[in-house]
């Protein structure tokens, strides 16, 4: 029962990351933060049976009372009516200002959690407890919480810390493979875009990090949140360096938008969308085409698209300019000049690029 | 067309308000702002036809290219259904992270699309140009925004700070007589908890005020705004002292619930509240009887009530508790030591309570 701590420094907002098998049965990690609170667990149907016994004895042990809202599983509830479901819960119970939420679930459950979290009587404090791979290297760090709206993803949130987070390796053994997988995407993005010796190295301890093994996870998912972490840290409101992480997504949330949100796994359509990111960078003379092979290689080997789906130009381009990081209409693309070193390119040429999607 | 400017000290959040007749004209005030971004105008159906053309085009002068949302009067829409709109309107005209909202109306507008800009892609500028006395003088300062939920008010929200704040005392002219008396409420409640002089003033200037006086105004406009700047650059994110404002609101927020939303005015409500809070400090002996009369002689002059509608002593308490100021069940009440100088209670003696409620 050993783990690792990374501290996200972000001045008064900082907090710590504890990463490992059996984080969450630590008391002694909560307690400073939650002892004489009320804590309510925020899960989903899937998660509560597996987890939400043994995280509340955990918040119980650490001295706080415990409460549970449980939402359904799946992306299509990251809206409204379940966020208004948890306001109700928590006032329902009388949660107030001092009541800490503790979000026990991937993404969709950190993400509609925090926002609660950040919006209930104008913000509360909330911890998170990632229970995906995903959630363990992306949600965990940034502060980024929202739901989505019909006409765009995540376009309804805020920044909001946690007061800290447990990435517990041993919730992982029970996500199914495609999942997991997913997970692995965003891994290997911290690598294309800024360390090419941890994109080496996980090229290297691939078959570990498929076969779930506890010590490559806890280095992966530590590196992963230290390389958010630093980004983050130059760029907590997103105005500039922090673009660099959405490499991969703007041409991902493209396809998540046209194919229906829940089709295609975020990480699965960012694998396609750095796959595609990389071709565009060969094609305008800014990357080697071996090192877009590397990362094809890498994708095709963890089993996660390296292709789009079909889909129209025009559908293409509506759904990227609808994209957040886009200013005055023009659109926003992350690029690699080599593997482990990207680019913000804030007005990708269109003419280009329209070419460029019409054969992808 | 002078005007007088007061700067909000919030460190990198500064942000100046300007008040005066005809503020809304002044391209000069907003240009530094707005030049070169897209400016979206919230407002209701009845302020749209009095202003939104003349603020649009101080916005156009700016430099900004103007749009439009327009949703429906009232405080029953400070809730998810019109922002959902709103957000629908901001997606439809592809606003982006740059665009800047800026609200025109009272409280319910301001609240509604400060949060929609806190939350809109997880946060953009907003400016206010209030067009309440009750909003000019209380959601100017504070970057309070936020909706109602069905279970209690302005149970959602954020703390977001406007980029400026124009309160136009011309557009005063056109606010029907009741809700101006009770934007006075709020008013004499700056004077109440902070600056005897000031009640003092307001005492002696309230036929110039009830006459909607230009000087008058300014001066009780921008002094308000400082006395609740003073309070908040302390506080800025409500954990002590800016408890202080909340003077009257504990009351008047469970004769709101309890007579539901709209049938009193939010400061018809206060009003009575404060009343309340004075009695009730002079049953703790903490404040003269003859200064709580003052306050009364005040309401009353102002045709504000002092007196709270019929209520159950369990209704009181059970719509008090759910206040958002509480910690961990306790009812936190703001009472009087004299007039100019008040207290937070944070632990309400519950049975004094009844007693006095009981009798209310």
């Amino acid at each position: 029962m050993t783990f690792r701590t990374l501290i996200v420094d972000l001045g008064e907002r900082s907090y710590p990351i504890h990463i490992g098998d059996r984080v969450l049965d630590r008391a002694d990690l909560l307690a400073p933060h939650l002892e004489g609170r009320r804590a309510v667990v925020v899960t989903n149907a899937t998660l509560a049976p597996l987890y939400a016994d043994r995280l509340e004895r955990t918040l119980a042990a650490a001295g706080a009372t415990a409460g549970r809202i449980v939402i359904p599983d799946g992306e299509a509830h990251k809206a409204w009516p379940t966020l208004d479901a948890v306001f109700g819960g928590l006032l329902g119970m009388r949660a107030d200002r001092k009541s800490v939420i503790v979000a026990l679930g991937g993404g969709v459950v950190g993400d509609l959690a925090g926002f609660a979290a950040a919006s209930y009587q104008r913000g509360i404090d909330f911890v998170q407890v990632p229970t995906t791979l995903l959630a363990q290297v992306d949600s965990s760090v940034g502060g980024k919480t929202g739901i989505n709206h019909p006409l765009g993803k995540n376009m309804i949130g805020a920044f909001h810390q946690p007061l800290a987070v447990l990435a517990d390796t041993g919730t992982l053994a029970s996500l199914p493979d495609r999942e997991y997988r997913s997970g692995l995407a965003e891994v290997v993005k911290y690598g294309a875009i800024h360390d090419a010796d941890f994109f080496a190295w996980l090229e290297d301890n691939l078959d570990a990090l498929l076969a779930r093994e506890e010590a490559a996870l806890v280095h992966a998912i530590h590196r992963s949140c230290e390389v958010k972490a630093e980004i983050v840290a130059l760029d907590e409101r997103e105005s500039g360096p922090r673009a660099l992480l959405n490499f991969g997504h703007t041409f991902g949330h493209a396809i998540e938008t046209v194919q229906g949100y829940g089709k295609w796994l975020h990480g699965e359509a960012v694998a396609a969308g750095m796959a595609m990111a990389a071709r565009f960078s060969v094609r305008l003379g800014l990357l080697e085409p071996a090192e877009a092979d590397r990362l094809e290689g890498f994708l095709l080997r963890a089993k996660l698209p390296a292709q789009p789906p079909r889909m129209e130009p025009g559908a293409w381009l509506d759904a990227m300019g609808r994209d957040k990081k886009n200013e005055s209409g023009r659109i926003t693309l992350i690029l690699l000049d080599a593997l482990g070193r990207a680019r913000i390119e804030k007005a990708a040429p269109v003419g280009e690029l329209e070419a460029f999607l019409a054969t992808a």
